[in-house]
């Protein structure tokens, strides 16, 4: 595959010299807007993207369709959901693999992208099937006979946040008398809380780790193996698992059904593979998890679009390009109104900043461009009473993407002096939009607002099951395509390695000095000495 | 008050000279860090902070220290405790309050900082007391003569994520049968998801609101009393209400209780007031307000010290001045090591950046230093495996605050492999500020790590009222320093009130155009068009 470094792009100067005048938001007048962004919408079922007020115009639109087209975005997408290895860096020991969770929900047709994957997918999904069957039919019970009420994931990281996100996103449509909780943190605390807040009796728990060796997962599944046996429950009939083939879990008299995940498949893009749609299955159904499919899968098939104005993965790809490498945002702002997406942005955060937050280049050279941005934000209206302040009228740059839905989730809605809740949500996300754009001119300086923050906006209907897949794969898209043109690899995740190593020899000179330790930790005066004794014990 | 420009304090250019060459965190042998260490660290009941992992020595400290007396920070915030007017921007139209949040906690001395807002603090705790005491004691009970299990707070900004942040904390100190839920967003399913997980007959909601008219709250209270009465509930008997004298909400005929907040109390520091104390009390109960309350007078009053070596806000404060304004530090990243402080990020982020996020002087000039940074992050070792990645190989800048506990809150803990889970959760905090600090040099590009990224290590023994009492305050103090070192107003948020004004046009057009819209709104191809028509009608 023929990766070009990113400042070695034609496109790269052409863009450069655009960026001395980006276009002006606090400029057009209220009928240009008002042209420009019904002339900036891509439309992709479920979604819409609104990027009129964005800093481009039709000159840049179509340099960053020249940058799109020269590195070969679109060839590399395709070449990565037909199986080819796309995670490597070259003339380096890197990981060497697949990358195929698209293969995940590629079951809805004869001639898949990449046959053996997406046979694969199918296969995990049937065994889903029939468990959610089991449980149903009353074919898997607990000790006393009754049905499990509740599901605990246990995994951290990809295993965690995506499934996470999608079971809370979707939780209005829970099956009556099922809920999920998750148990990530190797805090005791973690565990202890949702011990609290469930019927040890009637859970089955999931545990999730590809590897089988996670510290913070095996540890909990210990937990979690102590507190079933302390209630006389068997463990081998309350905890499934999904994991990797010839894993360290991988052993069916341990758990009372085994999921695979695959190598080809990174934690962070895993939610449509068995680490995000078992527990979606448990609370939603079957039904729910196909249709979640689905949406993803019609994301899939539209981001193969070559024209950036037809393809809003790639659209927004490009222009996060052009605000973080050519008009100098450090972050990006990522604003859900709505509240059931309240922890999607910890998803993105993961799936962009574990992704793109790299320094080496396809060729193993450190870059001379910036790669992915902080990635943040938080759900409106909830967002503008907090940090908003500082997005009006601070000292930093940034862009935003903002996502909305016409109708609530529930069909719950009031009016209240003259309009609806969801109305009221709505108008204050495009009231925020526009006020980021316009500014505000002020003879009170407190009250000046100087405008020009780039915004988009994704609007959908309503949040169903196949609008959640669609978002989700619609933002795994965007990522990848970045990452493609900045010529990085956004399927490792090296950075998290040293910290672990780090942390096991402190771990191990615990072990071995249990004296001494315990009385420091807890004397008021030693207890940070007492820490760092321990992390340089044994070292020079 | 005399207030300097910070690019024209005398130590401001010294600092700018010591900057070319900052303490290099990768030089230190082992043995240099343990004493670096050891050396570097405040103790302040019931915290320590290390700041040894910090890029900085004697030279650089002596002119933070230098910088703290020039700007004259201490003086100021005696100044504030003791009532000064110092909510005010010189020469224009700003809100010239007093900024008495401190006044809140002031209450076991005979001789507070200011007599008249102590007063106010200890009259309404003792309404407090006598609130709590009539739902123990069965004179406060519903309709059918039953105790109050849950308490709904509603409220948005700073009437929600403190509160909540100290609930989540301190949850598991729980009076047996009681729990808390917060509704803030106007987003409908907000208000329906928490009715769906009350008895709403035994609830008891507690409206939040200064000036009593804050759109999402006087809304979601309308939602509130349609559910009471479509069940057949008083609302008069179900409501309280949290609110500023004389404001709409203040009618007693309307609320169980009210309690009053004043216009000297902004709503970001608002935790310690009734706008917090009221819900914790019914988690909690009375004894455990007055610890929490200990524990931030505590920090209120070690914060006095001159000396930024025995004052952990003041030197907080200075090192992210250091690494924002001399070392480029675009965000601040806070990565508490403890589950329970799972939201406390987003209390932290709305604190600093509503405070901070300003570009206006206290002489009402645009400024030309930065100010507050992007705050960010999230519990460990959950992010370890999310966006720890950027962190330690990506292209921008950081610095970091730890915040970790000797002891697990629950008490709750078990030996997994060799150590415990609390261990293990605190050993990973040590190794990663020693990773972050020293990175690791390889032939592999993909396993260099830069290092020399700065990062605090706030310690304290176990997460009680009193700690999270103390920890609220410090983070209060840190942010109020920096807003006196840049000269900028830290108690004032105009950079919120555009969007509002914007929005309520919106939803005035959509009240005079009833027809027409709904169609558009869920027309697939015009959903977007139709709020753009919506934003910009009945304008030029």
């Amino acid at each position: 595959m023929n990766f070009i470094d990113f400042d070695k792009l034609s496109s790269f100067a052409t863009l450069k010299n655009l960026a001395r005048s980006p276009f002006d938001l606090r400029r057009p007048s209220v009928l240009s807007f008002r042209s420009r962004l019904s002339d900036y919408t891509i439309f992709s079922e479920p979604f819409e993207l609104n990027y009129g007020f964005q800093r481009v115009d039709d000159e840049i639109l179509s340099a960053l369709q020249a940058m799109a087209d020269e590195a070969g975005l679109i060839d590399k997408f395709m070449a990565m959901k037909q199986g080819e290895v796309l995670n490597y860096i070259a003339g380096v020991e890197s990981e060497n693999r697949q990358v195929l969770h698209t293969a995940c929900r590629d079951v809805f047709r004869d001639t898949p992208d990449c046959l053996q994957a997406a046979a694969e997918a199918r296969e995990q999904l049937q065994l889903l099937k029939g468990f959610l069957h089991d449980l149903d039919s009353g074919r898997l019970l607990n000790e006393q006979g009754q049905a499990f009420e509740t599901m605990v994931q246990v995994g951290i990281g990809g295993s965690e946040l995506g499934p996470r996100v999608v079971c809370q996103a979707l939780e209005t449509y829970a099956r009556p008398g099922r809920k999920v909780r998750f148990i990530a943190n190797v805090d005791p605390g973690d565990a202890s809380a949702v011990f609290a807040d469930i019927d040890i009796s009637r859970t089955i728990f999931n545990v999730v780790s590809k590897s089988g060796s996670t510290m913070e997962t095996s540890t909990n599944e210990a937990v979690v193996r102590q507190a079933l046996r302390e209630k006389g429950l068997d463990p081998a009939r309350h905890i499934i698992a999904v994991t990797g083939k010839g894993s360290r879990m991988d052993d069916k008299n341990k758990y009372a059904r085994i999921f695979y995940m695959f190598d080809y498949i990174g934690g962070r893009y895993s939610v449509s593979s068995m680490v995000g749609m078992v527990v979606l299955g448990f609370l939603l159904g079957y039904e729910q998890v196909m249709e979640f499919l689905a949406g993803a899968h019609r994301m899939d098939v539209s981001a193969e679009e070559r024209s950036i104005e037809k393809n809003i993965p790639l659209m927004m790809a490009m222009l996060g390009i052009w605000n973080r490498n050519f008009l100098d945002s450090s972050s990006l702002v990522i604003l859900p109104y709505s509240q059931a997406l309240d922890s999607f942005v910890s998803h993105i955060q993961q799936c962009d900043m574990e992704s793109n937050g790299k320094m080496v280049s396809r060729q193993g050279k450190m870059v001379s461009w910036k790669t992915g941005p902080i990635v943040w934000g938080g759900v409106g209206t909830r967002g503008q009473h907090a940090f908003y302040q500082l997005l009006h009228q601070g000292t930093e740059e940034f862009s935003l993407e903002f996502i909305g839905f016409c109708r609530s989730q529930t069909g719950y809605d009031l009016e209240v002096e003259g309009t609806t809740l969801q109305e009221k949500l709505l108008a204050n996300m495009f009231a925020q939009a526009r006020a980021f754009a316009e500014g505000q001119d002020s003879a009170n300086p407190n009250k000046f607002f100087p405008g020009n923050t780039a915004s988009s906006i994704l609007l959908a209907d309503k949040l169903t099951p196949e609008t959640m897949g669609a978002l989700m794969a619609l933002y795994e898209h965007k990522i990848v395509f970045q990452g493609f043109c900045w010529s990085i690899n956004s399927f490792d995740q090296e950075g998290v390695q040293l910290g672990k190593k780090l942390a096991v020899d402190i771990l191990r000179n615990i072990e071995t000095s249990r004296c001494g330790r315990h009385d420091g930790c807890h004397n008021e005066r030693t207890r940070g000495a007492c820490w760092i004794e321990l992390m340089f014990k044994n070292q020079a």
